[in-house]
């Protein structure tokens, strides 16, 4: 292949250090074009922006690189690099993040980081999500850079099946404690809420989300298991929701039922 | 039974017809509480507010029927019915809509409706997301009103698998043209962007999103197929994204090749 050409984004905004690392990773292999939120977007899932304007412009933030900066969501990114920074350009590659905390298991539908990559995927292009067990602004994303640079090469040189991307997460360990990849299934876990309630100046109740992670999971074939094992869990992951274990039953048992006034 | 206890939710906010239609249907089963966006959340996914406060109030919106509106977005609604207005009220179904507009095959991944509904799912509430295939504020919900009421009661009786939820959506015909339903899968079909290009008064450039939808999935077991042929679609979902079909092969390939620096 010659130089491949690589589309970088996240959803923590272009200034964090997570996508900082990935774009280093990236300029080693490719061509890098960044396109990422200009604030914060975690949490926003595959939140398009539909009753609003866009804004995207070209800024100066990685030496050298192409990068624009945008108003909208992680997936507005995505679809605003292919259809009008890239336009004619195909992106061999989108890769997404480093993310700034886990998007394991559940994590993944609220994830602007995963959902950017979905969106890759739905645009046929093969993508990545990676993100680093660290919430932190301060965390240190150089030990799991090796196994980014891997990921990505992997994928450029063998592709991913039709409508795939990569769910990669990393653990918040040091280089020599990073045991190696496991390929896994996405854990059947959630996050059990708690809100916070408070008052305002006026006086006006409001409510604060927060909230702990719990898997009730605990088969090895997991990204939960891999992670709590010191490796990085790669869930290969898609679009279709279909429920297929519920498919044929439910056939049977409604379709009979449920019936017109005729 | 007893009288059964219905949360009603939407993404085209609490004053929207459509979640009206699905109140008056729902009040006819059982005992129903509306939590709902206090402004139109469509295409946010399942966004989650995070980085803010979400505001709730008790209003008097549909007659005699305990109601709220929330400042977040329909995943945020789900969550705090749960976990503040209900508490120890468990409901035996979460049902939101109806949507103005289709949320079959890959709309579900950007819908608010849905997204609403699989929270649900995952608080372990048995969930069905209703749509109708008409975009517009005057959208008529009357003809559907009948299937979504047998398939409200279906699921109060049977149940559903586990962290499956129901996405309907209802083809745009009078009553006497539907068929009925089909349970079906989610076709593989996706949006095209074109993005509209402006100039706001200061002279500045912004992007409007804009697309057609485009389906090459042309198989008869699909919602698209089964909405185009006037059936109501009815396709069994869940929050599980693992790409089974990939995970076998890329354990193979890839486990093997990326390897740790040690």
């Amino acid at each position: 292949m010659q130089q491949p050409l690589i589309l970088v984004t996240n959803d923590d905004g272009i200034t964090a250090p997570g996508i900082r690392a990935l774009v280093e990773v990236s300029s080693r292999i490719g061509e890098v074009v960044v396109v990422a939120p200009d604030s914060p977007q975690s949490g926003m899932g595959h939140a398009i922006t539909i009753s609003g304007p866009i804004r995207l412009h070209p800024v100066e933030v990685f030496d050298g690189i192409e990068a624009y900066e945008c108003s909208g969501t992680p997936v507005d990114c995505v679809k605003l690099a292919k259809n009008v920074v890239l336009k004619d350009r195909n992106p061999d590659i989108c890769v997404s993040g480093i993310n700034h905390g886990s998007n394991a298991s559940i994590n993944i539908i609220y994830s602007g980081t995963l959902s950017a990559a979905m969106e890759a995927s739905l645009e046929h292009i093969p993508s990545i999500g990676f993100s680093l067990l660290d919430y932190s602004h301060e965390a240190d994303f150089s030990p799991g850079k090796n196994y980014v640079e891997q990921l990505i090469r992997f994928v450029l040189e063998h592709g991913l099946q039709e409508g795939s991307l990569l769910n990669v997460n990393i653990p918040n360990l040091p280089e020599g404690e990073l045991k190696g990849i496991k390929v896994c299934r996405q854990a059947d876990a959630r996050w059990v809420e708690e809100f916070v309630e408070a008052k305002d100046p006026r006086g006006q109740n409001y409510y604060w989300l927060t909230g702990r992670f719990v898997n009730e999971d605990h088969e090895e074939d997991t990204d939960i298991w891999a992670l709590q094992n010191g490796y990085l869990s790669v869930v290969p992951s898609m679009h279709d929701l279909t429920d297929y274990r519920s498919l044929k039953v439910l056939k049977e048992s409604m379709e009979a039922v449920v019936q017109g006034v005729g």
